[in-house]
């Protein structure tokens, strides 16, 4: 992976074999960047996408291996227990124009994945919800 | 709705059941965001998309309810009239992997949706196009 | 095309029949954007996707025509001999409800298209890379 900090933005490249979440989490702690967002393009080999069911409370998984394009790639970032946290949500097109989309766990680059990312200036935090399950976004302001 | 401010930025949760065109309009409307872009992902279970067809001049809406992943959203922010106006493409899949997208007319958060969206600094208007009807980008400066 | 400029950000409307890709560029040259990225939405008639294959080491192209709402675009700006290049993959939808996506060539706008670019404030270059034949991105700092 390699780098450019452009004021409050990223331009970044990671390269094949490198884990697109595992690699962003890396340079999130190193530059301790507790919010922001993220954009990707790019290909990549091997990934696993997920999709939250309601009924249950939980998610399938549905793991891809191939040559796939990234065809959308958008995330946010936030801290959760001190340590950075990723959501990502991607979609992928194959060779044969089958459009595979979802949450994303993790992706293997095949040949170079390219992402701009807005670093924000304070830290947003997530709790866990107990309804769900799931660490939704802590926000203090606002309401419907 | 839950939202936080930093600088420029917000970062906002929508809850279970909340309409995201509807609700992401009253916070432009209530901070008087003029212009500005947002890009979210989350899960909704009911939408609404279209598609505009320029042979009618017209749009065709399809209604989708269910359970799918917001594998991409993007939308602009503009004045009309003086009120915000939203303009959002998005891409829905459901549990089958079928991906959806198009104009996103309305759509309602079955778990949470999170939004990242950055607010510039001055408004930006439309106009109405005789030729299509649609409300155009009401862009003063630059040529073809 | 018409766009306005709002600090660093860039709000643009590409009317029937403009080139996205080549107007784009167009924007960068004139203004000397040497980094950035955008996302728009719209609507084109025709299109052209790739897809690269790793195995062979080329993109397979297929080109589209008809009515196409624009999904999802993003892409990133760079500069590669002392000229804007510009990296954008794209989803595509027909009136049929199918989703084609992928590393976009080029396509022409049919009723508007409309994206936001945010410039940053430096140049990113390109470097061909000998393994793939690629321009990839030539980052100075960070490693794995």
């Amino acid at each position: 992976m390699r780098y450019s900090v452009l004021g409050t933005n990223y331009v970044i490249r990671l390269d094949t074999g490198e884990k697109i979440v595992a690699t962003l989490l890396a340079l999130c702690e190193r530059d301790r960047i507790g919010s922001g967002f993220f954009n990707g393009l790019g290909a990549v080999g091997a990934a696993e996408l997920g999709h939250f069911d309601p009924a249950t409370g939980g998610y399938s998984w549905t793991k891809l291996s191939g040559s796939y394009e990234i065809v959308s790639l958008y995330g946010n970032i936030t801290v959760v227990d001190g340590r950075p946290f990723l959501h990502a949500h991607a979609a992928l097109r194959d060779g044969e124009f089958n459009v595979r989309g979802g949450h994303l766990r993790e992706a293997v680059v095949s040949v170079t994945c390219e992402v701009t990312l807005t670093r924000f200036k304070d830290d947003i935090g997530r709790k866990k919800d107990e309804a769900t399950g799931l660490f939704l976004l802590d926000l203090k302001s606002g309401e419907g």
